[in-house]
């Protein structure tokens, strides 16, 4: 039975960069060595990180006076990399959810991180508005995609102070006016690679901005001088993620790509909206097209499970929602096919034929 | 033609782990999905990461008060997030090579780290011996093997003070007496898995030591208390090493493993100890048997160029020497067969009889 993979991360992922990572295995870039077992300073690895490096910048038209760093450790080390390196006494949150409210919580043991807003008195379901940036914070930090919630920052704010975003699940979804933010962080896990890498697009002046000695690994400059390449990089995870860009740029870029994730959450949501049973959790105006939730209306609850089951049965895998939301989550990244979300709906709609 | 893979890291892995991993990106653990595609939190992985934990205490013979982590970030995380977690005024290193060298630079941003004795004044050719740990340093960190330079402390050493070792580049080559040391950590890429993954031996009550605050990612009581499983882990070098545990034990075990490897070393050792041309550049009883280092002797050094050229012509594949020695380097890791040696070796003595 065909699978349709719905996982919030690690997720779907093109065919494409499966088949050629799977080929790399054996074969790396034509040396007869595995890409598992080749040096990371022989040339055909450069070649790789390089390439990489580029695609990236060249997908997402990031401006020359930027660094893209691939890093391991993961986004949650970002959290507490950003204010090591970037504040000195005070810096600003939004706190639009768990991972929000995770990077919030390491800045505090460097400086003063003020909550500018939270939307926790909802349950994180919509995204503040209205809020003051203080102008003497050294940054404001955001996350555009809240993956549990299913919320979703889907433009490029003005920001008075530099803007820094964690975009862990919305990157290359949609083009991004880089030159609004001075960085952007996120986990590879959603829409670029498997596990155990972590993109950095940084401005190249946001160096030696704090007086405190920090940490050669947690230095970005130490990354940005290197490219990347300081110590042993995650070559398996880098190479696999330059397979999903040549996916995405022959696809037609972000630019065609945001066009078909919109398809996608469109098609899902109105059959959420039209739904007798099925109801989104989020502000309307603030729905993620990477992450949709929803749940049971109050009298349908008790068939919750029972729709799990169904849905399981039909090959639908991964849209059980997070624990602090309940019901469900569809994660609709770059890789999933509309043919997926179209079998969620068909599955959702048979199943409301049978109960309601 | 067949390569010898004698890259210094990443290195050679044991077919088996090339091709358990090849077939795990299409169908993981019969789920029908790769395994660069599902969750950490679904029960297959749940189940590698256990499984590789307890094949990895199993192996190693590690007592039941010491935790074993895979983490992200590489062994350079580690030369910070040691003394960070460990050192309140004052630790103990000995510089042995240039990882050592890192790991000691790190912890001086903690407070005083004392190099107790270096092996410097001789290019880090030997292991210093005679020299006096403090007693009052809050422990004693070693680097067993310095792949740049070929020699290794190759025994448990009694420690007065906590032990602390690197041992990215000796893991698993011979039995170790865990109960020595508090930690042990090390890179994955030379005899367990590619890039990516990091593990760390640490005996359990080695948390809450210091009185600073620690990030909650370089925070090792955030890491034991769950299962390494905080943050998205790098579950594809995971499972790989996990592959590379199992061929280990199938072959006997770490034991075993010491026997092979010391026939490995012991015939490339013998090769140039007997040669009329090479020459070893390490102290005879601080030789490691991972990485072997020798040089050409005075009056052949001319003849480098050309004898790296005739043995990449014969399929010798890493065995350039690190700029900081020069000459060549055959890292000899647990995967490498015999036969690959013998190739070396054959290689050697047949450009010494067209030479000399």
């Amino acid at each position: 039975m065909k699978k349709h993979n719905f996982n919030a991360g690690p997720s779907v992922l093109p065919q494409y960069t499966l088949e050629e990572t799977a080929k790399a295995i054996f074969d790396y870039a034509g040396t007869g060595m595995s890409l598992l077992e080749v040096s990371h300073r022989g040339k055909e690895f450069e070649a790789t990180m390089s390439e990489t490096v580029q695609m990236f910048k060249e997908l997402l038209n990031i401006p020359e006076n930027y660094s893209v760093l691939f890093l391991g450790g993961g986004a949650s080390l970002q959290f507490c990399m950003v204010p090591y390196n970037l504040m000195n006494k005070k810096a600003a949150y939004l706190v639009t959810g768990e991972w929000a409210t995770k990077a919030h919580k390491e800045a505090k043991l460097f400086g003063e991180a003020v909550e500018v807003a939270s939307s926790k008195d909802k349950n994180f379901s919509y995204i503040p508005k209205n809020y003051v940036i203080p102008q003497d914070a050294e940054y404001f930090h955001i996350t555009t995609n809240n993956t549990i919630y299913g919320t979703e920052i889907r433009y490029d704010m003005d920001s008075p102070i530099p803007l820094i975003a964690d975009m862990s699940s919305d990157i290359l979804s949609r083009p991004v006016d880089i030159s609004k933010y001075v960085m952007i962080y996120g986990g590879a896990q959603k829409n670029f690679a498997p596990a155990g890498v972590t993109f950095v697009i940084i401005r190249n002046d946001m160096i030696n901005k704090v007086s405190r000695q920090i940490p050669t690994m947690l230095n970005y400059e130490t990354h940005i001088k290197n490219n990347s390449m300081f110590n042993t990089p995650p070559c398996f995870a880098i190479f696999a993620g330059l397979q999903t860009l040549k996916w995405l740029k022959n696809l037609g870029g972000v630019a065609e790509m945001e066009k078909i994730n919109l398809k996608k959450a469109n098609l899902l949501y109105d059959a959420i909206d039209n739904s007798k049973i099925f109801v989104g959790t989020t502000a309307k105006e603030d729905r993620s097209i990477m992450n949709v939730c929803f749940v049971m209306k109050e009298q349908y609850k008790p068939l919750e499970e029972e729709f799990s089951k169904f849905a399981s049965s039909k090959g639908m895998v991964g849209i059980k929602g997070h624990r602090s939301v309940g019901g469900f989550r569809a994660s609709l990244y770059n890789a999933l096919p509309l043919e997926s979300v179209q079998a969620l709906v068909d599955c959702m709609n048979e199943f409301e034929k049978m109960k309601a």
